[in-house]
Order: structure tokens, then C-alpha cells, then sequence
């Protein structure tokens, strides 16, 4: 745990209090399955359920938002099924993650190729596939879409302002409005159905009000475009929602609340049809990374501790790089007095330091043979594992549904 | 190709004259297997020939230090089997890295087990598989080593100052020389062979007066432990050595002229016995990248373009992490004129850029379908691929040694 978390982990922020019940049995199952299976260490345990109740939850959130779960978050087969057992859609970044969809449960119509940055190739397999939907940027990667998937729908992905995100994205990817008018009235053109504007303000965005510039943007596009008589109808509102790490996010209603008072804004009677893409708020809170202490030695000159687990930067937590993401903790010494520590991974890169800047504090007892669980850790963790940096296998990833699967 | 670097990539640096010819003709193979396997992209391409060249350079350096092949750098079998075969020692940081070396032609006594953070359980798989030296900066980890490989070799790590190295290693390992004195003394205590010292000057390290702080170290230690009655006769000189990327590092000769001067200096007729970790120096130039160019595109309000290539930091440059090394580049286009550009991968990652502070200038003419190499790339970049981030799959690597193996 850490000063600024919470003491157990297993509890909810108190603002959210639909999903604090939900949060607590899910911790209760993945416990459970901790205690019965007691796996090899690192490994990361996800609860289907709460994936399931997270869906739920957005889709009451976002009634009429078409939501399109963003693979590259948690591509585990299992994961996968579920989604499309529940009508979700996919948003997809490479072919790999087309061939996963397909072969776990997705419709190829439900799958929207949102990666801007596409082999002509990869395009003209992805329509071979079924696939329709395909995110835009840039005239080159257009005039391959309307090529190697004529007809097909696309948008627009505008560039909007990431502050208040964890993890914000930079200048890679997205244009100006003035450059999306002109890329949708050139679809139009080529053939292809200019169908609407996505924007994306940054992953684990803490400021509910951040969506406000993207329905702005989207807006100008829309209007820009009429005026050449092309008359774009679809809002892609991205990912950005967050999960539960140690620094609070408001609860999901207020960001609801505030799309929903700037799509009227923007938009009044003539609402566009809605996409949202989230990944990380459907699987963060969802999983549990078990770790296990490796050594634990005092800091030469200081009162800190070196806590040095057997899972690190390259082996799951990468999202850790430049402390961006802050995991509430828990350990087997919960409850002894604690103090602060510096948490490193397993291998012998220098650069494979969990937390030295971020404070936390662990038990004073705590040592080698110890575990420590990360929580909320579902997302964005197994998948950007090394294939064996250091010699250190990839982590392996449980998924719990009333029963196990590896 | 940038404005810092040779144009062409197949030459060595005019100073390193002693190996410009062989690199040159390393280039020659690498192009051939290009041309005659056109295998898919990314993937990556080592010359096992130039990796036996870079150890009979680095023997005939060093003649009387002991080479411990540091694994991480590059755990392809077929490395590891060539570098056996020379009788390279090997310096590895898991049993996963040991299982690897036994499988491929190493004898148990030439492993190192150079990691300071390890379980006790696998320093004992690794004592009862026949390893009998072992890194140490701890206390915790000290006894953790007596009470799983009794009587085994230990050596302790120093910190030192990191200063002229791209990738330093910060406070993570290491210990200072009066703590090191204590673990040799109780070392010798607990059963366990005080063998000797070891520091890390930081990977790629330009400066080739670098060692001479860690020599200096290591003498305090050997003087420090001789009033106690315990005699280490072993210096561990490490990482560091460089490879070829666009920023000229000095050659090798000055590093070990360098090196022979600070021991003179330090231990004068009581020379002690000699170890060197050398990973990126044997593997790095013996390897090039090869990338596609998927998109490319201008940037608004810049001359710039963004270069988008099929391979990121999460399929392989995990290295350019804040463009800490910038590798050679060459292109299928190269000879036209060229303009500045920034430099990304093929994920939806907005970290996934490789480089858009370093000055890189590529040909106008380069387009979706161009290949681009990445030189020197043999060192820290497939062993570092995700397991399949955005579904883009990890690099593959193929051999080349008269005949090639995938």
C-alpha cells in the first residue's frame, strides 16, 4: 500500500459507490483463487466477472455509445470472448489483433481498425477479412485505405489536447480540424464513406472535462466538412477513462456527465452516432499481478529500503516508465509498521526501477519470499512483457470464471 | 543515414582501422542474405563470423582477462554455440540465461552468475547445476549464496560513477568500497571464496578513462580486506565497451591501453586476475535491422516528415528509450536528397517514437514499402520485444554463418 492509497486495496473509490461492491467481490474471487492455486510467481490473475461488470457499468454510463474495447489493452483470448459474448465491439491496431477478434467471437462488422499507421497490405487483408472501419490521419495512408478497401467507412483522427493524462500521446498520431475536413471530403472523392471524426485525450485522463476540446474539434470538422457537402455523422470518442491506481479518478458518472453536456453543446438536435474505445477501464481494475520479493536490502545513507521483485519494467509493469502509473500495492505483511522503499524489477538493467520518485511505504518486515499484488494491474501488463529480457519468461496470465484457465 | 554519421554504414570508424576491413565484409554477408532471403520485416540479422571477430579483437586487447559473454545482449543460441565454441566464458543474469548456455556448449564452471538480485531457490538450481561464481552486493544476498551454493566463489559489485555512458545504471547495483570490504570479510566467514571485485562504468561508455574510478575502487576494497586477513585476487572490469552507433566512441585500443595503465597504477606487480563482461561489444556491430517504411507523412507546420517504420520500441528498439542510442541507418533510397525527420514505430503507442530530438535527415524520396536498416543492432533489441504489444509479433532473427538458420 502506499500513503496515498488505499490501506487494503480491495475497496472502491467511496465516490463510486455502484462498483465498490462489485470491486470487493471481485478481490474476493481473485483471493481465492490465490489461495487454492497458489501459482508461480510474477503472474497476473484476471477476473472475467468484473471485465463483465466493467462493460456493464459503461454501457449504463454511455447508453448509446457503440463501445469498441480496445484490444492492445488485454489481448487474452479469454478476455476477448467474453466482450463478444456481450455484443461488444473491437478496436484493433495490427493484423495480429484481426485474427485474435475473429477467432474469439467477434463479428468482422463489429471490428474498427483504429491504428493510423497501416501496411496497404494489412488494409487490403483486414477488408479480405470483413473488416469496414478504418481510422485515418495522413493523405498517404487514405489513398492506400480507399485502394486496398474501397468503400470502406472512415475517420478522422483529430489532434486534441492530452492534459490531465497519465500517459498523454505527443504528436504521433491525429491532424488539425482544417487537415480532417479535407481528408473526409477527399474519402468522399476516392469513394469511400466519410463517416466521422475520432479524437483520443490521452490515456488514464483524470480530468472528466478534458472530452470538452475533442467534441469541439469534432464539431469544427463536421461543420468545415458540410460546407464542401460532405456530411460526416459518427463522434469517436477514444479511451482515456481511467482505472483505479493509487491517485483518484473521479467516478465514471461525472465523465459521462460531462460528454453528455458538451455533445449537446456541440451537437444540440443533431447528435452523431457515438464510438468510445476504452481498454484500460475495462480491464485495470480487473486484474491482479502477483509478485513475490526477491531481496530486500537498506539504502546506503538513507532510511529507505530497496525492495526488489521478481517482476519489473520488462517482465509486465512497463507502464511504470517515468512512475506514470502508480499501482496500489498489497502485501503478505500488511499491517507491520512500514516505511519507505524504492521498488526495483529482477534484472540487471539499471533502468529497471519500478517507483524512486513516487513515495510508498512497505512493511518494515517484509522480505525475500514475501509477495507483493499489484492491483488494477489488468491492463496494459502481460501483453508488453518481453519475450525474455534478462532470460526472464513472459508473465503468464490466469484468467478466473467461476472456473480457472491458464 | 543522419548528419552525425557515416553515409554509407559499412565502414568502421577510420580510427578502429583494424576492423574497418572486417566490417566491411560482415556488410557484404548481412547485404547478400538480404538480397537472396528478402526475408519478411522487421527482423534482425547477425553475422555470427563478425561476432567471433569481435572476440579474437577484444582477446587479443585484453589478452589475459577472462570474457564473460554478458547473455543479455543477445541470447540466440547460435551466438551463444559460436562463442563456446571460441571459449568464451558467460556472464548471465537468471537461470533461464543458464539453462540456455548449458543447452549450447558451455561447461558449468564458465558462468558467472552476475546478477546481485536472485532467489534462493535458483541460486541453488544454479550451485547443483555446477555454476560456482557468483555476484554479490548485500548482505541478504550474501547469505542467500553460503547457504545455497556452499563454498562457491563470490564477487562483490562497487558503485561507480557511470559518467560518459548512454545507459548508466543509477544507484540499483552496487555497494560502497567499505560495505564491499564487509561482505568479502564475511564471506570468507560464512565458508564462501572472497574471490575478488567487480563495478560497471555503464553501457556504451564513451569515455575510455572510465575504468580507472572503478580501479581505484577496487584496490580500496583488496586493501580494505587485506587488514582483515582476507586476500581477493580477482578484478571483474565489467560492461561498457561500445559499439558503432552514430556518436564515434574511441577504439577499442585506447580503451585497453587505458585500462592497462590504471592497473599499473593501482596494483602495480600484484596484478590481480582478470574478468570482462563484454555483451553489446561482441554482438552490437554484428547485427543489422531490417524495417519497412509504412507510412510516411509531413508534419503540420514543420519541414519535417514522420517517418513510420514496421519496427517501434516495442518490437525491438527498446533501446531508444529517450533516444539514449541511435543507431545507423540506411536506406533503399539512399543517394537522394535528403530532409530532417522524426522517427516512430507501427503502434498505437504514443511513446512509441523513436526518435524526434535527435537530428536524423532521410531521402525525400522514401515511401511506404522503402527499407530502412538500422545498423549495429545486434545488441538489446530482439531479447527486449514484447510478446506481442498491439498484436505486432515479437522480431525474428536469422544467422548467418556460410549457411543460414532462423
Amino acid at each position: 500500500m502506499t500513503d496515498q492509497s488505499a490501506t487494503t486495496g480491495v475497496t472502491d473509490r467511496p465516490s463510486d459507490g455502484n462498483v465498490a461492491g462489485t470491486a470487493a467481490r471481485s478481490a474476493e474471487r481473485v483471493q481465492d483463487f490465490l489461495d487454492r492455486a497458489v501459482p508461480g510467481t510474477p503472474c497476473l490473475v484476471m477476473d472475467l466477472t468484473a471485465v463483465r461488470e466493467r462493460y456493464a457499468q459503461l454501457r449504463a454510463a454511455l447508453p448509446d455509445a457503440r463501445i469498441c474495447y480496445a484490444v492492445k489493452a488485454n489481448p487474452m483470448p479469454e478476455v476477448v470472448a467474453a466482450l463478444a459474448e456481450l455484443g461488444s465491439s473491437f478496436d484493433v491496431a495490427s493484423p495480429g489483433e484481426i485474427d485474435l477478434c475473429l477467432a474469439h467471437g467477434a463479428e468482422p462488422g463489429s471490428i474498427s481498425y483504429g491504428n493510423t499507421i497501416k501496411k496497404r497490405a494489412d488494409i487490403a487483408r483486414a477488408h479480405e477479412q470483413g473488416v469496414r472501419l478504418f481510422a485515418t490521419d495522413s493523405d498517404a495512408d487514405l489513398t492506400a485505405i480507399a485502394e486496398a478497401a474501397p468503400g470502406a467507412r472512415v475517420f478522422c483522427r483529430v489532434l486534441v489536447d492530452n492534459k490531465g493524462s497519465r500517459t498523454p500521446f505527443g504528436r504521433k498520431f491525429g491532424c488539425p480540424p482544417e487537415t480532417a475536413v479535407h481528408l473526409l471530403v477527399r474519402a468522399a472523392e476516392l469513394g469511400l464513406d466519410p463517416y466521422g471524426v475520432s479524437f483520443h485525450i490521452g490515456s488514464q485522463q483524470h480530468d472528466a472535462t478534458a472530452w470538452e476540446h475533442g467534441l469541439r474539434a469534432a464539431n469544427e470538422v463536421f461543420r468545415g466538412a458540410a460546407e464542401h457537402g460532405v456530411r460526416p455523422r459518427m463522434v469517436n470518442l477514444g479511451g482515456g477513462l481511467p482505472a483505479h491506481y493509487t491517485d483518484s479518478a473521479p467516478p465514471l458518472q461525472d465523465y459521462a456527465r460531462r460528454i453528455e453536456q458538451a455533445l449537446d453543446r456541440e451537437f444540440g438536435d443533431e447528435r452523431p452516432e457515438l464510438l468510445v474505445e476504452p481498454g484500460r477501464r475495462l480491464v485495470g481494475d480487473a486484474g491482479v499481478l502477483r509478485s513475490e520479493v526477491v531481496l530486500a536490502t537498506p539504502e546506503t545513507g538513507s532510511d529507505r529500503r530497496w525492495i526488489y521483485l521478481d517482476v519489473g519494467r520488462y517482465n509486465g509493469l512497463a507502464e511504470t516508465e517515468g512512475e506514470a502509473i502508480t499501482y496500489r500495492l498489497r502485501t503478505s505483511r500488511d499491517g507491520d509498521p512500514t516505511g519507505p522503499v524504492v521498488l526495483a524489477g529482477p534484472t540487471c538493467d539499471g533502468d529497471d526501477v519500478i517507483y524512486q520518485h513516487t513515495r510508498y511505504e512497505l512493511p518494515l518486515t517484509l522480505g525475500a519470499g514475501d509477495t507483493v499484488d499489484l492491483l488494477s494491474a489488468g491492463a496494459y501488463t502481460a501483453s508488453y512483457a518481453s519475450v525474455g529480457f534478462n532470460g526472464f519468461p513472459p508473465l503468464p496470465t490466469y484468467c478466473i470464471d467461476g472456473h480457472e484457465r491458464s
